[in-house]
């Protein structure tokens, strides 16, 4: 343990907010680990004194899709371990999940051993991985077992799109979601329908549209929302509960909403872009501006979808709010000058998620402070299994705080950004809502624009199966007899016999 | 010309039933045509005078999905073009729309002429013939192309299901509907997810279900939704006009009428089994009463269903109600004795369609007998492009007319069934309301039990492409940009430029 | 009958448009009757001969709510039955139907008659009347009875809004309700919550709202859904098929939809400015022009509107655009200058409807020709008890016909108006699709901008109660148990017994 | 403070379960107040010590609605606060909510103060009270805002039904509505439509049914789903957060889930009995058995209902699960045996509440023991804020407190039951989880069937305004212009000005 966990922080005067409720409380921090939470502790002298007064006190942002030190489409991304994590602890995100994407045919194994090797020495807050099921067969399933058991991954991304590059056929995916359900893992799906998408690429460019509107007139909202459900009968078939990744469009949102009054297992993760930005930006008459906006599924260009994805987060039918971050230059992007296909599909993000969503979200009478903090945070701490040492501020929990002024404002701009890149989506918006501290295991990392933190401070965070927020309800479920269950479903099925 | 043509009949004192409207006429029929309509009619001597009073005269059904002299999964159906056609004039069925299923890779067009080969010499009614799209590539589309110019067809069916047998994937599908809409065919869809369905039934027989109740459980309705859903989204990007058949679930038909609602071209087929019967019947003691319901997709565990998608057929959102007659024997049957999924799928049908709709529909309250009409005739005659020559009574159309008896009855049996195979679905129903005299394109062809139709008497009717019913809407949209269509969708975009 | 019955009239070589289909046929006409419809008709001579190549001949259209001669909020409209139904001509519509609304306590019979006395001496066209139930009791029960069997009313308007003047609590619209459906009226439900605009109103005031944009804020369309479900339920215990009139929002329409599809005999009126106009017009810095659309419900602020409701009628969840012609001046409406809810409530449309419809439904993509005269005309009939007599073009019904050119096209204008007022709300709009020639019970009144029709030359079309059309499969159901008649509703219920 | 105050108790090796999470922890209480929780606890010696080795300790339940010591409907509940709360305790209910329903025009500050006056004596855990707003005008708006302020009330209970009893007018429910945002209470509502409730009472009498069955068939599911729609369109336009009782149908649900998703603040009550009973039990030939079902809403005949409303709790679309306690004897019900109408309504089950939820929820698989904590205490404790105070367990809370056995059972009888009346609705149900023991504001109050709890012991605990569960959301939106929230509505309308 290195010396900064000697370090002792109290954190005075401020309202601490969980998902739950807000209260005036202090919070006392050592050895990594929050000790106290309450009003007039007792403490040991010595501790650093953060005056929180109309200040609130956050549990650090979890940004559960991350990509960093990526190559995709023939790019890199713009930010490694160190530039990400520090942009992301910045903007009061005190955790990170990245992607492990192997190429078809490759080793899930090696390729999850290859990014611990480059990410140990350089992350700056709590990590852990995503690994891609980007292909199927036996090898993949031994593997993804291995994973589990061994490395601390306990989630899998599959890909109902990239056809001929990630995508499984319905079979497959089926089969995988199984496995996941068997070894207790998280299974996030990107659903777009690959062929169709395949199709309408096709059909723009032979149309000629060869400009960055080709991306959302190729895949329109139609292709998710049908490869949503898709997914989620998929997943209902297989017993496993599933978690869709990047929902993008109000169409989506709806067949989230949908599966989960009919009570299946279903969760949602939107991001930052789709909840506050439109697709508009595709018909910018900047290429480069326009292009910067690239990513799959496209932004919608229904002007009435972010609206409707914030007040989904708002509502509890989605879930999580993360970057998804995967940044690309100009000139990265350029290789899809003539042909929007080839420009890199990604966004940033890292760093102003928390701020964004705080001034759409908060400020725009879409959630409150605590439902805030359930979409930023502590859901996704639920989700990967590590509530409440994550998500929450409770004495015993990881000692990552960020203290918010909900009263401070900036203003986006890249000319002042830590994450890489030369573009910021969020350009000129002004936020009222700012992080001014930020926690990290108990060391303070960063501080009104100062950082204090070292490259490769951040540790691995492995984490464990069968998490309870997704399982506990299914693991029940499996005793009771199936027809029994699906709500608004014929029932009189339990009592059935088969034939002998 | 037959000599038969020189009939000339009268029907004297009923009721006229169209799908509009209900009036007192007589109708006068002469060369194959209906010559007048109306009362105190002129007329020429030496009619034939068929009184009427009290009774119903309709226009002759249109059976829109039958399987005649097919062999399908190893055997070959109960009925030819003689039986078949003669147990649906019985019925009060005068036309009957065949399939063609080429076998994979096979020649659409020699399939074809087979077809017709026994077809021509043995039907007793008029008939067409759909042909199954049931593989994918150049020479499918040019003899699609053949067969619609130069062969009277103007309907193809393509499966989602029948993995490895007659699926097309879904950038196939997209594919053919485009083909379709080029062409202007009609575009045929039996939507179940058949890569599931192949997982479901591995899954089933590994957990040792052998018997009938396998196919309930190894395709349950969420595999029709599903691909019901996706159907309809590929249809929509094609820009082709959708008609699905087989429509055999609640949820299901929620997807028609959700479609419906958005302003999308699609159009409905459920079946006169899916409209009264429920999956109950898999769970009976009696393998051979069990088996003896096999079809697909099965017939739907929650008894909610007939009744349910009875009143979709009531209120539009189900167009037609077709038999799809497929009769194959107990012993055929036995052919799944110890595996499910070697049960040939398939219900006969073709002779009850009528009377047990008449029952369970307008008996029933979930229709009038205008809508009977609609369901059973005018809707398959407009969809089809026969309308108003079929399916409506009304001077210079085809006499294919039934004198209908509502206050009649009969009680269902396969004892006294024209048509083959040895089980009857619908046995010991009592139904209220019964055709008294079938007459087809002018001669009278069944009265009181006793057939008067010569072997071949009927005629193959080629239908014309395009028809209004489904396609003028669409070809007036085509015209007006894209994006400002759709309901509840954006429509600003239709001023968007793009990028050049 | 008047010497101009004598008058022969053959229209040569147009198509024929029915609401199920479109025929190449001429139309020939003597008696006020269609007589012929064919090709290569026979006909005496002496007949005036229309050529309409390359034009359509449609059913007249119907005007289910016109308010001619009215007294309404202390002003009266600019159009008598006179100068109103000529304008209906002149834009090709053949039949309209009134309203006679009492004031509360009066005699429903002499509000009827009144307008008798001077309807009759002035309608150029055929014309009928909905009497308004304005207020509930022993004799408004009694006299409707004796509208219906005396003096051809079959359709009664119920308000929910209007409190104090029109409205009708829960209790009394339900016995209402059972009344119309025991005399088999048509039960014209006219929905928003009339207490809570009454506290819309008070609050708007109150805030210092008092321009025209107050109607909108003061009655916004969730007044209307939620008085539309009411309604729709209230019906549903009543038995009494319902039929909701000025349906004007997107949540309203979803409540009718909801209700077909749950089997309810449920039908919906729209008008041309809902179908076409939305609530920013009440925003416009010049009052007069936003005065000039104030009526009830309001226009709706959320521009996707008039393009849902015009798909709405495309799928037949609506069933009839009206105009709801209720015009009044700039200085009638400046009555409420300083407070809207003193602005008459009513909008001009009579003349324009159809031109108008045809330009955004059909032109537009929404609904095909067939359809169009469905909307404009044969539902109307259907509904009315009037089918086919009128709405339909076929031998032996009225001849009131209109030579519609899908070619032409004029641009609406208030200076060439034949409709009274000072205002045309669609004014500069330019119409592709116009009448040429219009004939009233085989008169031909209007040819290129000529009138020839007498004043009073109309006449008053009595109506017969129990249309086949709403209560055909009432009647039937009444005969089947309640509970085993509704979808997706417990249908075990039908064999209970009661306790006794 | 009593001298059971000083007791000190040491659950050791439960397993802690609050409503994000369960953990292995113990709990160590003292003075009233939860002081630990955790593993290896540092506390002071002669604490009582309980053994929850394999058991759960949750938060004690809060009843939301119980009605002890009541008249109504010529009966007096067959509970007082001393009986009802002894038996809400030894099911592990720790607290309860009563209710003050003031006949029409009394003073609901005198009917506040004659409940306090017996209950306080008497009840022996933690109580709060319900005022009803059973009528409207000044006084009652003063009334209000005096027991808010003064009284430690903070919720009111309006009715949609009782039609001359309690009921309000649209325009009156508004004003209380708006009232209640205005003091920051909490807005109970009962729905059904009252008018028709009346008017079916009168059909069925004359129908002849007046046994039980007329219960159901007078009020229907239908005149639920109506009046909550309203109810929330009414809350919706007072701006005022809503809370819906009683919620006892699949379709009222589902207009509660559908609110949810347009982002109002709605919440939704229902009782034990609606989740787990349904309406067959109306037709039970025992008169006796029948009429012990008569509550309002009724019991749905739908026997899908229950496990529908199991499912909305665990979704979180239901929020809370209430007893609605309000036992009357067999004879007393026997008033209304010639006349359903006059069967006092009401159903006993405050003993049960939480043992019958367990077994039908969380045994049956619809929510996990987290959500089951939520459904009956926590979301309770927030919604009338009290949370965490209450609801949970964590240091610094209110020591109520249950260890519950999840491998225990009990078979429920009317013969071995604490509450009153002589009917157990659940009689012979076997529950798989059981109370062990009760723990109220740290007294040990209830073991091993032992109650150890003295009359009166329970204190009233008054209630906070303005609870942010409820309010923080509201509050925040009243700052952000009106139309520019809600989801999917037009939202360019915050950018209009009105006229000046």
């Amino acid at each position: 343990m290195k010396s900064s966990a000697m370090v002792r922080i109290l954190i005075k005067g401020g309202k601490v907010v969980n998902d739950d409720c807000t209260q005036e409380a202090d919070v006392y921090i050592e050895n990594g680990i929050i000790q106290q939470v309450g009003k007039e502790l007792m403490i040991p002298g010595g501790a650093k004194v953060i005056d929180a007064s109309g200040k609130l006190v956050l549990p650090g942002g979890i940004d559960t899709s991350v990509h960093l030190e990526e190559s995709f489409m023939n790019a890199t991304t713009a930010d490694d371990f160190y530039s990400g994590t520090k942009a992301a602890l910045a903007g009061g995100t005190t955790m990170v999940i990245g992607h492990v994407l192997p190429e078809k045919n490759d080793s899930l194994l090696e390729a999850y051993e290859s990014c611990r090797g480059s990410a140990d020495s350089k992350a700056c807050c709590d990590y852990a991985l995503h690994v891609g099921v980007t292909w199927w067969g036996p090898k993949v399933r031994a593997e993804m077992e291995k994973l589990v058991r061994e490395k601390g991954v306990s989630s899998f991304q599959m890909f109902m799109a990239y056809k001929d590059m990630f995508m499984l056929r319905d079979g497959e995916l089926f089969q995988a979601l199984q496995h996941c359900k068997d070894i207790g893992a998280i299974a996030r799906v990107h659903a777009e329908n690959g062929e169709l998408v395949v199709e309408g690429a096709k059909e723009a460019l032979d149309l000629g549209i060869s400009g960055p509107e080709g991306i959302e007139i190729s895949r329109p909202e139609e292709l998710e929302a049908e490869a949503t459900h898709r997914a989620i009968t998929i997943a209902n078939r297989a017993h496993c509960p599933i978690y869709l990744v990047n929902v993008s469009s109000m169409s989506a949102g709806d067949e989230v909403a949908t599966a989960k009054m009919q009570g299946k297992v279903v969760h949602g993760e939107t991001t930052t872009a789709y909840a506050v930005l439109n697709g508009m930006q595709y018909y910018h008459q900047d290429w480069a501006y326009a292009a910067a906006h690239v990513t799959v599924p496209p932004l919608r260009l229904d002007p009435s979808t972010p609206n409707y994805l914030m007040s989904l987060l708002g509502n509890d039918t989605l879930n999580v709010v993360a970057s998804d971050h995967r940044p690309f230059t100009i000139k990265q992007r350029a290789m899809g000058k003539d042909d929007f296909t080839k420009i890199p599909h990604g966004l940033p993000g890292i760093q102003d998620r928390m701020s964004v969503i705080w001034e759409k979200g908060v400020i725009g009478g879409k959630m409150d402070e605590n439902r805030f903090v359930a979409v930023t945070s502590s859901n996704a701490a639920k989700i990967y299994n590590l509530y409440p040492r994550k998500g929450r501020i409770i004495p015993g929990a990881d000692a990552d705080v960020v203290v918010w002024d909900p009263e401070g404002s900036k203003t986006i701009s890249v000319d002042n950004q830590v994450q890489g890149g030369d573009v910021n989506l969020y350009e000129g918006l002004r936020c009222h809502g700012v992080p001014l501290v930020t926690i990290s295991r108990g060391r303070l990392v960063y501080e009104n624009g100062i950082f204090t933190c070292a490259e490769g401070s951040g540790k691995f965070c492995p984490l464990r199966t069968f998490p309870d927020y997704l399982y506990k309800k299914m693991v029940q479920r499996e005793k009771v007899p199936d027809r029994c269950i699906n709500v608004g479903s014929y029932s009189a099925g339990c009592n059935l016999q088969s034939h002998h």
